[in-house]
């Protein structure tokens, strides 16, 4: 760091500093010893492989043969973890810690040693020196733990491998907790992400009174990897307005390389102290009602040299304070016994003698600053949420079912029928459930909730808003990534919640998903990590239905991005009406350590089952509607005509009843597949149907044709191991232009029943001398609908009017031959 | 808007208005009546089928029966096109838009009309009247144009269906273009999102003399879709301060529903005459090298009511200024002969009788603004970049090759030779070809481009910073949004580039990718629109080497998300050393309008192939290693070992040696895969290889075990169709663990050498009694790697020293069946 004197910081903006009273020496020396115990143990993970607490000469052997992990940005997290603990003691608070530089894992897990935790967790690792040379040897190492603040780090419910989400995440953490403190550490790397930039915005979402505190500690170390940071190269002036433009008030702290320690240690310690006052003073006054609008929370800017108390230099090049101590800054440590030394000066320089006592625990100095119990950051129940989740109150989704008379006979919008079972949930459960989505929780019709909750607003209000207050259970920001990061930081901190969005844009996120999923797989093999409630996602505005958006709005693509994730954590669904809808989410939002992706349309649209049959279908995923088909009992069907989605279902029921009428002779099977997942063998899913089961359904020889929601890829993928795969078709969407009327679109992509008729007429052998005739009459509805849209403007009657006939009658049965997965939790 | 008074405009930062004239009466009547004809044409686009001029009385036959589009931002988007029109006449400015809400289509729309650029062509959409109902009706209507600022709308190179790229787009077009304003005008929605929040710290990247001027817009309409924006509901003061921050200097105006038109134009082109006074102001200092530091360019905040102009009041409620005004105001103007009547009046008041000549075309005063020719910003060649898009110079990547004696005897980290050749591209073509990354050319090896060019920073420079320059070919911001949105809008006016990231992390850019392949593939379709080059990713740190970072840094998914776009835009290659990277790349950067995607390794690996291999091979982009096999001439192998990928290339001749020294007899070919794409069918992509040719490769009976780089499923679905498919049997990644050696890694997902001679083992049939022993030794040879990583943290040097035998001599021979793609530039 090239800047500033040493004596005077003349751009620490020390507001109040002269009112908070100096801490004591002892204070000094316990943060101090903190301070080195942890930084000792960082070094140690990194480098060493044996020699734990350095009671030998160092060697070559004792160091490891690769050299992985990030030590820069360490021991500032563990600067500051030591002056939080402060306050946490002096405080009593309920406190929790955000490591946005994930990296700095080796300084989350010294932390969490040094406050007891980690032993407790992990019997092997215990207060002795084995324990710590078992400490040092599993980072980075084949069979030990991550570098990052992983599932495997205690206290952390924020991995950061990506970087980004520190913020999202602790306001997540922080909704309905109005007791928690959340201490969020944003690197000045991760600052410069999208989703970090626009995160600062969350204070304008949180409610003093019935939210927690998030605390913003932007670490300004000043390098990424090779390159300086924005933030660090801006002028102070700038920096400040920035954080005043984002609504906070900044408080900027600087520590030099070559400043006293123990000075550094009293001037943050009182800035810290203002910081806390600043915090306490606008929590008693929102509880007395008598804050004056939205707060401008403070927030910290704490400028240090990178890899602080590192070597000041290796092989003639600055190290401590420069882009060269981000990952390892002593690589070659093995490689000359003068590398070797230096690693060993630099361990030495902590004094480790001092720290650790005869049998290599820590002395009591060193762990004089942990809190007790469950105050300790990394024994923080909120951070292993699942230890706090209670199951939602859930009221019967039966009772909000739609009547079905007759298959077809009523028509609802599903989504706003979902709208009005969780207003419900949220009057049930006012303090654990939230709905969280970009703009669109209106657009997606789920408005009925807004008749029991708003739309949770700290900014200025006005007339004319809508459904807006300073406290709700509804969560809009125009940033898919707050949406997702809030919701997450919700649920892992064991709350319950859902994200509704488009269909196209959700892949904004697809990142976070992948990220949020992989933790979740760790979380699942981690027995001290309780449950967590699943991430809901509800997809509407899907593909099918983009009329005002044409082809930028198209992609379906998501669900394919989430079944590359591990198996036992992703589920996805396609009810397609209201009560399919409703058993659906139930099932959802009951389960746990999952991420549901539920496609389900917002338009108006038949209803076609009944709420019983509903659950039955949707309890096995995958049926048969009897009452669509015209098999006949004990003979294989000549076709089967499957769907999942509501578009496909559609347009498969209206491609039955063309056959039905023009081909009563021909044994249709009608069948929809709700849990997608059930395609799968059970050796590739929990959900997957017995071969059995899948041939009975399917068939083994006789020809298949799939209309399907997504790319139709994703269909052959799952049915691949199947034996009947081979006459296998399927129709769905391709990335074709664009259509304003929802059948012209259907048409593009083949998915009409129309052309489904025509898939039919290809591939059924034997249909004799009328099929012919039909072809082309099915080649000249398609014309004239397509005719018909480009002179009106809108689709061709027989299709906007196109009703299932009542007269089929009678045979109102499902039948499917799967079994029920049972027990399982999805 | 219920905020001010309308005369006294407190709020208004009117620095230096004072200094400029004002405008003259015509001017202001110019203005005006553009601003009408603008919006008459937009609301005429929403709603109207016929009577486009509104000569007889309107009837609901006139009004189209689908409302689809938004009119919310669309006068805003009007209002600025005619005023920065005036600026462009007067100042002969070589001026684009971006339209930030794409939503505002039908404004974009109706402007190029009125340039002229949209009859031009659009021959039929001619300046008459039924060329102004051809232009109503065509708008969001089935076989007509999008309701976005598509590829379809001349002047745009930002189509805005997924918000949040406005000023990333508009930076791209800036670089290298130093006499190029860039109007962008981004919206209060949009402004919310992650890449938007940060995409304003991309001034700290733009050099004031080689460069040209980016003047951001803050459309401050104050609503979403239901909600208020953030930032239209903190207090002004934050907003100032937020500007300030982000390093601009902001000028706020506000205008307000009931001002005087003509005095709103009249304060409006004050103050842009004092922005563009700024501008040209450092501009100037800029070229005369007298500029202190960055410059805090000018930006607006530009304060108007939602859906300006429209209906006040609708059925009783607020219209005009409340988020109802977002998308179709009066969406039931078909319903009742009031609303009939509503919307009538709304057309009426911009008194179209005075707007149009008898013909029906704009009359001269409501076109005078329009500037002449190329100067039109809907007919600005920048913004069809293809127009001025030259060749790259390439030197003779051949120059560049790798040294290979015999396969595997030289070593190479392939990104290292790729860098020196691109060093060379960068000498030769020093303001057309730039390369984009969030931190990680140096990581990736690309660092030879340092010998050439320094990364472009514009923040302040510090003693000891790497390769920092004011002026550099490369561009490092830890954003992927950014990079890819720079790169985006780099390449769509013409020059060249490559996006250089890590393969997990690019997924935080799936959505951007959906949005260009999109764009390009709507272009195609576009005569007007000429080629531009390709969006090339370089994907190094791979799935396979993640050693420091773990399951967080894993996912090879993204090439999965690219294939489900148009097939006859995307291509993904695989080249496994550094003869076929340069080979491959070559032919990226010669190619147009596809987006490549490229995943090869940075780590030092064996070289395979001379340059003339390399060459023959990634021109066929499939190929048999008859050197690393053991079949015989005239005979069918018994099995096939195929790879994609350098690391599974490895893994399979690893296995390949094994099966030589232990199975002699057995007939082993071993085959690669450089270009994905070549194993789908014909139908489904232009390099699909004919059936022929795949068969004779990969044999339509024996076993095939097929090492991928990625999830194995990609390999089944692109092989779906192939005549061999059912004895295709894919290793690949699965999402599993963690761990911190590379052949740990490998060995997890089943890709190593072992394994794979296991799968031949288990599928060939007749091996005989040798094969039982073998099996054990793979098994125990599995277990000793694994112990031997888990005791020493490296891998077991039988696998880290590994070499392909040089004993093998003689026929060091490529061959293949399939055809070369010929004139296919792919």
């Amino acid at each position: 760091m090239a800047r500033g004197s040493k004596s005077a910081h003349p751009s620490d903006t020390n507001d109040a500093h002269g009112t908070v009273p100096p801490i004591d020496d002892p204070t000094v020396a316990a943060l101090d010893a903190w301070w080195r115990t942890a930084n000792y143990l960082s070094v140690g993970q990194i480098y060493l492989l044996d020699n734990p607490l350095l009671r030998e000469p160092l060697t070559r052997d004792h160091i490891k043969p690769r050299l992985l992990g990030h030590w820069g940005t360490t021991p500032g997290l563990n600067f500051l973890y030591a002056h939080l603990n402060r306050e946490i003691q002096q405080r009593d608070l309920d406190m929790i810690y955000i490591a946005g530089p994930g990296h700095g894992g080796p300084g989350m897990v010294a932390n969490a040693y040094l406050d007891g935790t980690y032993s407790e967790i992990y019997g092997a690792i215990d207060r002795t020196a084995d324990g710590v040379k078992a400490l040092m040897r599993q980072f980075s190492f084949p069979g030990g733990i991550p570098s990052h603040a992983a599932p495997e780090t205690p206290g952390s419910i924020h991995e950061g491998g990506e970087l980004g989400y520190a913020l999202s995440h602790a306001y997540g953490a922080a909704f309905d907790n109005p007791g928690l403190v959340v201490a969020a550490v944003v690197g000045d790397g991760e600052a410069e992400t999208g989703p970090l930039a626009t995160s600062w915005h969350s204070n304008k979402f949180l409610n003093p009174v019935t939210d927690g505190v998030v605390l913003p500690i932007l670490h300004l170390n000043g390098w990424k990897i090779a390159n300086p940071t924005v933030l660090a190269r801006i002028p102070e002036g700038e920096l400040l307005d920035l954080m005043r433009g984002y609504g906070h008030t900044p408080h900027l702290f600087s520590a030099e390389a070559d400043e006293d320690h123990a000075s550094v240690h009293r001037r943050f310690a009182a800035l810290l102290d203002t910081v806390m006052d600043e915090i306490a003073d606008i929590k008693s006054r929102a509880a007395l009602g008598t804050l004056d609008g939205r707060p401008t929370w403070p927030m910290i800017i704490l400028r240090t040299p990178k890899g602080w108390t590192g070597p000041k230099e290796i092989d003639g090049k600055k190290s401590e304070g420069t882009w060269r101590a981000h990952q390892v800054p002593l690589s070659n440590a093995r490689d000359t016994p003068e590398h070797t030394q230096l690693l060993e000066q630099w361990l030495a320089s902590y004094r480790p003698d001092e720290l650790f006592d005869e049998a290599g625990a820590p002395v009591a100095l060193a762990t004089r600053l942990a809190p007790e119990g469950d105050r300790r950051m990394s024994a923080n129940p909120h951070a292993n949420g699942g230890l706090l989740r209670k199951d939602l109150r859930l009221p019967d989704f039966r009772d909000y079912a739609v009547d079905v008379p007759e298959p077809g006979a009523t028509t609802a919008e599903a989504t706003k029928v979902l709208g009005e079972w969780m207003a419900e949930i949220m009057r049930r459960n006012p303090a654990t459930f939230r709905l969280f989505g970009p703009d669109e929780v209106n657009s997606n019709r789920l408005s009925p909730v807004f008749e029991v909750t708003e739309r949770q607003w700290d900014a200025e209000l006005r007339d004319g808003d809508d459904h807006l207050a300073p406290s709700g259970r509804v969560m809009e920001m125009l940033s898919e990534h707050q949406c997702q990061g809030w919701l997450e930081g919700y649920l892992l901190t064991g709350r319950h919640g859902t994200f509704t969005s488009y269909e196209a844009f959700i892949h904004i996120v697809d990142s976070m998903l992948n990220q949020h999923a992989k933790w979740l797989k760790v979380s699942r093999g981690i027995q001290w990590r309780a449950p967590v409630a699943s991430l809901n996602y509800l997809l509407s505005s899907h593909v099918w239905r983009q009329d005002h958006n044409g082809f930028s709005h198209q992609d379906p693509g998501f669900i394919d991005h989430v079944i590359n994730k591990k198996a036992d954590v992703v589920r996805v669904y396609l009810p397609f009406d209201a009560n399919t809808l409703l058993s659906t989410y139930d099932h959802c939002l009951r389960s746990v350590d999952y991420v549901n992706v539920v496609v389900a349309g917002k338009q108006p649209t038949a209803n076609w089952l009944t709420m019983d049959e509903a659950i039955a279908h949707c309890t096995r995923g995958v049926g048969i509607f009897e009452w669509a088909g015209t098999e006949r009992e004990d003979e294989e069907p000549d076709v089967v005509l499957a769907c999942a989605g509501d578009v496909p279902t559609l347009e498969v029921l209206a491609a039955a009843k063309i056959l039905r009428e023009r081909l009563p002779e021909l044994k249709v099977r009608v069948v929809n597949v709700v849990d997608l997942m059930r395609l799968q063998t059970t050796s590739e899913h929990p959900h997957g149907l017995s071969d059995k089961a899948y041939d009975s359904i399917f068939t083994t020889t006789k020809p298949v044709i799939f209309a399907y929601h997504g790319y139709p890829w994703l269909i052959h993928r799952l049915t691949y191991r199947r034996a009947g795969h081979q006459n296998l078709h399927v129709r769905g969407y391709k990335e074709e232009g664009t259509t304003t009327t929802p059948f012209d679109m259907v048409m593009l992509n083949d998915l009409d029943r129309y052309h489904l008729v025509i898939d039919v007429l290809d591939r059924v052998p034997g249909l004799g001398a009328r099929q012919g005739r039909l072809r082309q009459e099915m080649h000249d509805a398609r014309l004239a609908a397509r005719l018909y849209t480009r002179a009106h403007g809108e689709d061709i009657p027989e299709v906007e009017d196109w009703t299932w006939p009542d007269d089929v009658g009678g045979k109102r049965t499902l039948s499917q031959a799967g079994t029920s997965t049972g027990d399982d939790n999805a």
